[in-house]
């Protein structure tokens, strides 16, 4: 009798449906990415060919079929869930390691001389792609980036989303359409471009002032964008664009085209046009339209930066939206604490409670990305989601791990904190302490302005590795404006190259959210989002620092506070004060009482 | 009347002579690197030609010439010494700056279509050659490797030196000459290599269990090696090899030949030959002696990494050295204390009085580089050298900051200190605690094994950014052991790469010396050399941990002790408990007494 489950019997069929296509097609090793045309995050349904035919419901991760082996490759955020999920499927985890080959490299490995490599090119970064081909080349293998096997496959694929784009107004919006287009005029005339094609969709959102609802979680909507010397094209499907948007974006020049229109618009580009393009941040079958005799300027697309330093005003925003988003917190954990023990509580209970919480808060739009509510070993798989066939109850002692956020039309909030559950044991304490100071050392830093921001992450990871703890994920990623909750250019992690592009500047917002997993025990991390500011111009040059932009109480139930040294405690109390003077005007009842409990200094 | 020294009336007459020869040789721009063919930091005379032609005496910078533009390069430990030594010479101190571009990527920008650019090849490196050829190439520039202009015009280049080479023996060298070669052997088959050539004196002298006195300070003597799949030759002038140095290399089938028969003898390799060689540690003018076709396997060279891995056997010889010298050092302190105020002391006293010291003390060699003597203002440049023409004398109130270091048969040594001068003032005493609060974090640092060094530097300064203060040096650098004290592939530098050949190993000994800087009024550094241990496994992964080597009291006279958090006062007294324990069994009288003095708990 078989124990292979129904889901993994289906991915194993569609397997063999590929590699008899792959024969067909005589094609040796066929990369799936997870990947759009846009190189987002979140994939609308149609581009989650990845999942769909590995099973793998994770939200990165490459599969690699030949006709003798299957892989997986993933980061360690995704080990845990990927071992459950690719059992017996026929396919292998490979787990990917900082530093270490990765797919695209394991493949170039493998190649051997006359072998063919094929490759939906309309999902593969035009970097990732020079890079395989040159190495494929160098062994006398090839290439294909026209194969879209799956679409043969994929009977039930779904549909592109076709949900309405609605303008992003002020006063949220905080600079005009008009502006930015002009800003980044400026930057492609300093990089010597006289056209510029954009295909990620937060840099278009955030251009346009537009924000759409076609992928779970960032506001964005299915689109390109094309600026050329005397134009600007948005190409999106005219279903999307109600007239009042329309007429908004006419005012400002800009023409609509529909979505599957960029083809043909890039095969028009003359050929005496220098066009900025971001190399990382385009597919290569995007580019194979263009005329081959264009003269491509690559670099950063320059709304990338220039959305990555918040205005002003944008930080006027969200603070506010801090208050709002840190009272909706304490309401939910008033409830929390009042009901463990007394009523039954899972990790999907606590989702659904969290996200009502933000919900009664004005300008609230939607979570920011799936809350991650994780009780003790749950709480070890970075990225767990709990789901109605698996999830756990709440009982018993131990931790649980909360990491949730919202899109408000101010801004965009991404917090974790822990819950002590019963009684944490002194271990969990300490674990809780350890990664607490580091969240400490690296909020109140400060460092030189334009520093890159890779260098930064060992000052958060020293209190822990002084330990001998580490964990697997990044210190800090770069949050958006009602926007991603995930945004470059910035990136605080030592695993990260330190590319120039990652140079701190003010106005970035970026997460600190150091962690400790112990795999089946339990996971701790805490997480606040800050926001770079001004320090001062000394003898020695510019500097930054960090303003903490989160308000929420760090429970202190789960801490060893005698581990805390004095100064470290110090940040904790004066933390603790501000975020009682800033939530309790905005709160009552019992969320005000715990409010007021739970900032009580140590 | 002109206030043009003779000094700098002879470099600019040597600049016009370089401007004809330059237009008699159609060439546009005359690149003169600081470097010789082995690449290293203390030049030999003959290959200081940067020096002759541009009068600037500091060990590293760039001279670039062009018929309207003479302009030196260099960082930010030199601006001072350059701005005064390049007055009035017509050539421009150009400041080089972490992260902007330098003087290879200048002359790539500036060349014009059909222009020359001229280096002699035989002292630049090959991967600098490589960047530079290419981005002319692609303005249409050229770059000529074959012009050694120096030559015609330097009638009273010095020769080259013709020192004994001797033999590193045991006890001292712990590892044979032929276990050496078996390693590099090893590694050039995992590598696929079958030959392999050194140019790096330290490398050499490494491998070979060899020293010479041929430049200042490194312990080095002037060779190639070349290693083929049956043979190993030493390539050096046969005058300066003995004969038991001789027979010596002779039971380990060593060959030798004459420096000179390098250039044939790579013309003689094979052209299947599979040959390592580190682009960066290698010149273009000696890889062009090489059959065009032959296959270079391209990387460090496996003895950098060997020699940065000390082993336990090393480990031992260098504490006892470092006992040494910290009783040395404990003699001069005493000295200097005792004369201060009653006899004239100036910065160049310092140094005699310093090396006497040292050399009374068993298997010392010679000074490991410049002793840095530098009272209040010449603290400021980081690699001041006090000289018969220009020194300070030592009086008044202020802070006198000395760096240097020892070559002894059993390791290398390297230290900064800071000494109270009548009464320092509040911020010298903040500047101080500032830069031990530096020291002191990044000393007791634990890190994952294998991290590229480079990621631990903001460990070091966040203490001083925290303040708006910042040091342009790196934080640490390699020290050989009877070797380089500079040397890597490791370095705490931000500023630096972090390339996967800095990764931290076991073994491998660094500087943690941190800075401030305040030009014209004082400098501030303190220096230990810290050696990586095993720091144990965990479920987290291997770790690292520093194992402090310099046994020296750090004058809490300079300190302002209220300012040190209670965890770093006992990091202090804890190291001062260790100083005094191991130094004190090896002083008696005045130093016992200093010793006892100044390693009072705090």
């Amino acid at each position: 009798m078989s124990t292979q489950s129904k889901a993994s019997a289906e991915v194993a069929e569609r397997l063999a449906q590929t590699r008899a296509l792959m024969k067909r097609e005589r094609i040796d090793a066929y990369l799936v990415p997870s990947a759009d045309p846009h190189l987002s995050e979140y994939l609308p349904g149609y581009w989650q060919g990845r999942q769909w035919l590995s099973g793998f419901h994770g939200s990165v991760g490459t599969l690699i079929v030949t006709q003798d082996f299957a892989g997986l490759w993933a980061d360690s955020r995704y080990w845990e869930q990927a071992t459950k999920e690719l059992a017996d499927t026929g396919i292998e985890l490979v787990k990917l390691l900082p530093g270490q080959q990765g797919p695209l490299e394991w493949l170039a490995d493998q190649a051997e001389a006359e072998s063919v490599v094929a490759v939906d090119g309309a999902v593969l970064a035009v970097a990732s792609s020079r890079s395989l081909a040159s190495k494929l080349y160098a062994r006398g293998a090839r290439l294909r980036t026209d194969m879209d096997l799956l679409n043969e496959l994929w009977h039930d694929r779904p549909a592109l989303p076709a949900n309405p784009v609605f303008e992003h107004l002020p006063p949220h919006a905080t600079v005009t359409r008009s502006e930015k287009l002009n800003r980044v005029r400026q930057t492609m005339a300093e990089r010597g471009a006289d056209w510029h094609f954009i295909a990620t969709l937060d840099d278009i959102a955030w251009l346009f002032n537009l924000r759409g609802t076609d992928v779970s979680y960032n506001p964005v909507f299915i689109s390109f964008a094309l600026i050329g010397p005397q134009s600007v094209t948005l190409f999106v499907d005219s279903g999307k664009v109600g007239d009042e948007v329309r007429r908004s974006l006419a005012r400002d020049a800009i023409n609509l085209l529909e979505y599957t229109q960029i083809g043909a618009a890039l095969r028009e580009v003359p050929k005496d046009a220098r066009l900025l393009v971001d190399p990382a941040r385009v597919t290569c079958g995007l580019l194979d339209y263009l005329d081959s005799e264009l003269t491509l300027v690559e670099g950063l697309n320059p709304s990338t930066l220039f959305k990555s330093q918040k205005t002003d005003a944008d930080a006027w925003h969200i603070r506010n939206v801090m208050e709002q988003d840190g009272a909706a917190l304490c309401e939910f954990f008033a409830w929390l604490e009042a009901s463990l023990g007394r009523y039954p509580v899972s990790e999907l209970t606590i989702d659904e409670k969290l996200t009502q919480a933000r919900q009664r808060r004005p300008g609230y739009i939607s979570p920011s990305f799936a809350t991650i509510a994780g009780f003790n070993g749950n709480g070890a798989m970075p990225h767990y989601r709990a789901s109605e066939a698996e999830h756990a109850q709440i009982e018993g002692d131990g931790l649980l791990l909360i990491d949730s956020g919202g899109q408000y039309l101010g801004g965009t909030t991404d917090i974790t904190r822990m819950v002590p559950v019963g009684t944490p044991s002194a271990e969990q304490k300490q674990d809780c302490t350890r990664v607490l100071k580091g969240v400490i050392a690296l909020s109140r830093a400060h460092f030189p302005k334009g520093i890159l921001s890779p260098l930064l992450d060992a000052i958060a990871r020293a209190p822990l590795w002084e330990e001998g703890v580490n964990y697997g994920h990044g210190t800090g990623h770069g949050v958006g404006y009602f926007l991603n909750v995930h945004e470059g250019p910035q990136v605080i992690a030592y695993q990260a190259a330190a590319t120039p592009q990652t140079a701190m500047q003010p106005g970035m917002i970026t997460s600190i959210e150091p962690g400790t997993y112990r795999p089946g025990r339990w996971g701790v991390r805490i997480e606040n989002l800050v926001i770079n500011q001004e320090a001062g111009k000394t003898e020695f040059g510019e500097f930054l620092r960090f303003e903490t932009l989160t308000l929420c109480p760090i429970d202190t139930r789960c801490l060893d506070v005698s581990l805390l040294r004095e100064d470290e405690r110090k940040w904790l109390n004066d933390y603790h004060a501000q975020v009682n003077k800033r939530l309790s005007p905005l709160l009552d009842g019992v969320a005000l009482q715990w409010l007021q409990e739970r900032t009580v200094a140590v």
